[in-house]
């Protein structure tokens, strides 16, 4: 049995720089016709120049997949229309970080004042520049994203011409809003379809699970199945796929992140064959995106079928989701 | 400024075996007068030969100091009255785990069938030996002490004349279930006392606060601390300190338990005094107990002092709570 998929697209990704860039960048061009790439590097995406060059460094990569990286910008309340203006088609989206609450977020927004972010938003309303934001606020862990669900509410209200995505989402609570607000949308990552709290922290301590936002409660995980098996128009596949070095998430402080680029599309071919929703996955992995995002990606045919993919214990120095383990679909040929 | 504890008792000690035992039963000896040892060894102790051999072995590691461990079975559903009798005054209670709920639990009990425990509860209660219960369900992770109260409150009326210990409580739901039962009581450890999952989760995964109990939330913390510093007197001081190798708490897969035995009475102090509470400090950690257990421990004076005590990094291969941190109290002597 076969699954065809065309120019799927992972539209929240991760692909550091140097080295780290080197190791995970083919793992995902090699199966996805296209990536939002984040912009928290150290020091963040802000200016053209450096949104060219970073653009320049991953297509050096890439090089031998058909692959476009959609470059964001790391958010300032500075941004004026001129300065957005000039990047042209160059910017897919902004990226809005609260302030230290994830890997590199440290220069981020402080509070959710709105009036002192509105000129930036108004002028992202007028050219058309969609925002995406890590919505958590700094309280209690398991509480931080659907705290943060009033803020999204109140810009979606605010800027009612201004998309706005909700990255990687994890509560039924931001499942709810999406009915509520039409320029509302969402990534939804592959591990939040499959983990919760008790895969991290249930057992034994699993380091390579954990992440930001962390993993929630059954009902939290039931809630993204629901919408991402029914391919809801306002959701779409972004992997959050973020690669550490094994030392960094095997130590006393653990980093944040799972990564699952290499094998997302064949793990979201098994998750979606076994609840029956298959004729779904190229709206989730794709055809959502292309309509929130107005874009058309390169032409890239991806065929899974159902032969096990083994899944590898790293890559370099980074250790993927189901390190060692066994996928049972995998991917066949890529046109 | 100086406070005088007497005979102090830690009320919930893993003491383990063989080279651990050596490095971590002096850290307890030295500043206790004495401690509840659990009994979840590989096997576990639950015959009186292994419970006398295991006594043994500790008073000989512990011959310097001023020291009783109190000891514990591994609650089984098979003994019977001419069994637990036999035992005398060497026993001082029955740990009873839910399977697989913790280390070296596999063995425990699984389902809560008051019918198949009951002619050994029945037992107990005639003979006046107290039950300690890690309670905890097979739940979601934040969930399963609160689900686990009402089995609490079942095992409590079926069996008033016995003494359940509620052990490592972490929640309001646990605390509030001591006021409905008059034989129902609590240890409640050090860190427990201190930190929520926002400590292990909320910023880089720290595996030296991963325990189980898994740390609960901010109200679940507060409730702990209200009846800690008022002394409620159906709970006392138990450490849960729990050793586990270096390479056993940051790896893939990391080992539950917080060891705070050298520094428990420290940082006890500096809480109760933080607190407005030291006047309650003694009845904390021993009168309570006394009271609970019926125990007259030997004579240990252990003076504290506002001077700071710098936590080494290591004891042998366990690494501490607060690692290469300082503490504003210290113990100044011991008599």
């Amino acid at each position: 049995m076969t699954i065809e998929l065309n120019s799927p697209l992972d539209m929240h990704l991760h692909l550091r720089d140097h080295e780290m860039l080197n190791v995970v960048a083919p793992l995902t061009s090699h199966s996805f016709a296209g990536a939002l790439i984040m912009p928290n590097l150290v020091p963040p995406i802000e200016t053209l120049d450096a949104l060219l060059a970073y653009k320049e460094r991953i297509l050096t990569v890439t090089k031998n997949d058909i692959f476009k990286p959609y470059m964001t910008l790391f958010f300032r309340d500075s941004y004026d229309y001129d300065f957005l203006k000039s990047f042209g088609s160059e910017l897919s989206a902004i990226k809005l970080y609260p302030a230290g609450i994830t890997t590199n977020s440290e220069g981020g927004v402080s509070g959710f004042d709105v009036k002192k972010l509105s000129p930036t938003l108004e002028v992202m309303s007028e050219l058309g520049i969609p925002l995406c934001i890590h919505g958590e606020t700094n309280g209690f862990v398991m509480d931080r994203e659907a705290q943060f669900v009033p803020i999204y509410e109140k810009l979606a209200s605010a800027f009612p011409r201004l998309n706005i995505i909700m990255e990687h989402i994890t509560t039924k609570e931001s499942v709810e809003a999406l009915e509520r607000h039409e320029n509302l949308y969402a990534t939804i990552t592959l591990h939040h379809l499959l983990i919760t709290l008790d895969d991290v922290a249930g057992g034994m301590l699993r380091p390579h699970l954990f992440c930001k936002p962390i993993a929630k409660r059954p009902h939290d995980r039931d809630a993204l199945l629901d919408v991402a098996l029914s391919a809801h128009p306002k959701v779409m596949f972004g992997s959050d796929s973020a690669p550490h070095p094994k030392h960094a998430k095997e130590s006393c402080g653990c980093a944040a992140g799972v990564f699952t680029a290499p094998l997302a599309l064949a793990k979201l071919a098994e998750i979606f064959m076994e609840k029956s929703s298959v004729a779904n996955l190229q709206k989730f992995v794709s055809d959502n995106a292309r309509a929130i995002y107005n874009i058309t990606p390169l032409s890239k045919k991806v065929i899974l079928e159902d032969n096990p993919m083994n899944v590898p214990h790293n890559y370099g120095e980074v250790v993927p989701m189901y390190a060692g383990e066994s996928i049972s679909w995998s991917i066949k040929s890529i046109e």
